[in-house]
């Protein structure tokens, strides 16, 4: 029979379905393999050399590089979806239209070029690099978060077309956004209420009852747990929680940012290898400016596979429907090979 | 500059970010023209003569039409996200998981076969056809909304691969539901604050002004309005607006009915000459058992056309990012044929 199962931290129901459940083989995409990509491509925005095709970069690491010798390069958003105020102001206008409120689309849009190599995505990285792709969103979350019009940092990944990219070159995106939208919302709202009830932060339970119950846990290191949510809205959605509870993800250790690098790298790879290089999401859920501090929210990466088509239903209800039980995602993803990808092996040689 | 627009009645923002602006054809389909359909397709479980491959009938259209020789057909999804209680309990079990809520997936799933003709999506459908479509709905509505265990009757198409269906032959599915998920309680708890303030429906209120104020309105008959949202999450999304208040879809008079047939099948006929037969999902947004006679809830059928993908920002903040604005998009559909779509206009003849 199929079940409903509740999001403890967001009261949000999906069914989870798995009379209709797939082999890996079967989520696996149907595209051609990927054709045999260039180090570095003439016509790509974001490969070295071309430089002069993106805005002046805002950070490049490691710090003091040259200009065209980075590892990671961070630059403005070519068509940014929120843009900064036009004289530096530090009021955003709202106004009323009939009955309804709009506000100025005041922000800041920025891309990170993960990796100088145009076929390198993040499981192909060296150690290294893949710690300054972590050192950029880290950099760049605590200089965005201090500017007077952000309320929240979001930082996020769309790799492949129906995670919504066209870019091959490897890169993520950050939007501070001036206006804290309903879903951080809503997880604040049921936080504090976990909160006022049990004294406890709600993700430090869930994260402790994983570890000790263990059926949905992928990874475990001294930093991080990977886990497939008891409530996974899709099959093979992955959390990275940092075992250290705090509210933002700016203020990450270096010691936590080492971890994450290995252990974010090491998911992706298995994911890679499981599901033959899916299309995914992934964003960094964090608390909003001002909340630093709080005990009731946690951040975490939430990484979600597009195997999947959403359709009416879950538009209608918001209710996912998921034909995998995660226990059996986390057995599949333990068992798998987690070192970096070859280019070899990305090349299918 | 981009523009932050909130949803009045769910007070979920979108960002309107029109400097990406399209025209119809650049969010037009990119794939093949439709290939020649049969009227009937022997491997089609949905056609006439395939009775015996789908479980038997729920409701026949017109009302003691012959086995095989139905209008509008409803049975039960061979493959259902939710499943009858077993003995025909009246109570669904929750239990505790560890710290987590499960509940027995209890409800029941059902598909309408729209047309006998394999080839006849709605917009080619007769009048009378469409009408019985329309009536296919609300008899199944309010069948299973007296059901013990249905809490929420979900109505929804998924038309075109982008929507999440596979089958072609023209049919709607319904979902009886035993949870009452969190956008519906969402929309209840906002409505209600707006109704404590105003004495008023958020939506009433709504339809009244985009009716005065005009540049938003599509189609506008004597029981319905077709309105592009001031808040649209997507290019070319609309809502089939009831004029008079009712919270939930069962309550449609025959009058409406009526009306809703043609409606609806104009304004998809609209968006198929538009946007050349794009994917779209709709859903019938109504309210939960027990809430028949709420003055704070208004029943109203979402088009959303499948234009663009989702991606990591708007699954981290789900704050929708829109590039067209919805006055555009109301201008174009007006301008727009919303006549019945003729067999060799679909055939591109």
């Amino acid at each position: 029979m199929p079940e409903f199962r509740q999001n403890l931290a967001t009261k949000e129901w999906i069914i989870l379905s798995a009379e209709r459940a797939k082999r890996p083989e079967e989520f696996a995409r149907s595209r051609p393999p990927a054709m045999e990509l260039p180090a570095t491509d003439p016509n790509c925005p974001f490969c070295p050399g071309q430089e002069g095709n993106t805005p002046d970069a805002i950070l490049t690491l490691p710090p003091g590089a040259d200009p065209g010798n980075w590892d990671v390069r961070v630059v403005p958003n070519k068509f940014p979806a929120l843009v900064p105020a036009p004289h530096g102001e530090c009021h955003v206008c709202t106004n009323q239209v009939g009955p309804y409120l709009r506000r100025e689309g005041i922000g800041y849009h920025e891309v990170v070029i993960d990796s100088p190599l145009h076929n390198h995505d993040l499981p192909l990285l060296t150690h290294n690099q893949m710690e300054y792709v972590m050192q950029a969103y880290c950099d760049r979350y605590n200089a965005l978060i201090a500017l007077p019009t952000t309320e929240l940092v979001v930082i996020f990944r769309n790799h492949g077309a129906k995670a919504g990219t066209s870019l091959i070159h490897p890169h993520s995106q950050i939007v501070a956004s001036s206006v804290v939208p309903f879903p951080v919302r809503n997880r604040i709202y049921e936080g504090q209420r976990y909160y006022d009830t049990y004294a406890h932060c709600v993700y430090c339970d869930m994260l402790e009852y994983e570890l000790r119950e263990g059926t949905r846990v992928v990874m475990n290191n001294d930093h991080f747990a990977v886990v497939a949510p008891y409530a996974s809205s899709v099959p093979y959605e992955v959390i990275v929680m940092p075992k250290r509870h705090h509210a933002t993800f700016g203020a990450v250790s270096a010691d936590e940012i080492h971890d994450l690098a290995y252990v974010l790298q090491n998911v992706l790879a298995r994911l890679w290898r499981l599901l033959d290089d899916p299309d995914y999401n992934y964003v960094i859920d964090t608390a909003p400016e001002h909340m630093e501090e709080v005990p009731f929210y946690h951040w975490q990466i939430r990484i979600i596979p597009k195997l999947t088509t959403q359709a009416g239903f879950e538009i209608g209800s918001g209710i996912g429907i998921n034909v995998l039980p995660p226990e059996q995602a986390a057995e599949q993803l333990r068992a798998m090979d987690g070192s970096r990808i070859t280019l070899d092996e990305a090349n299918g040689r």
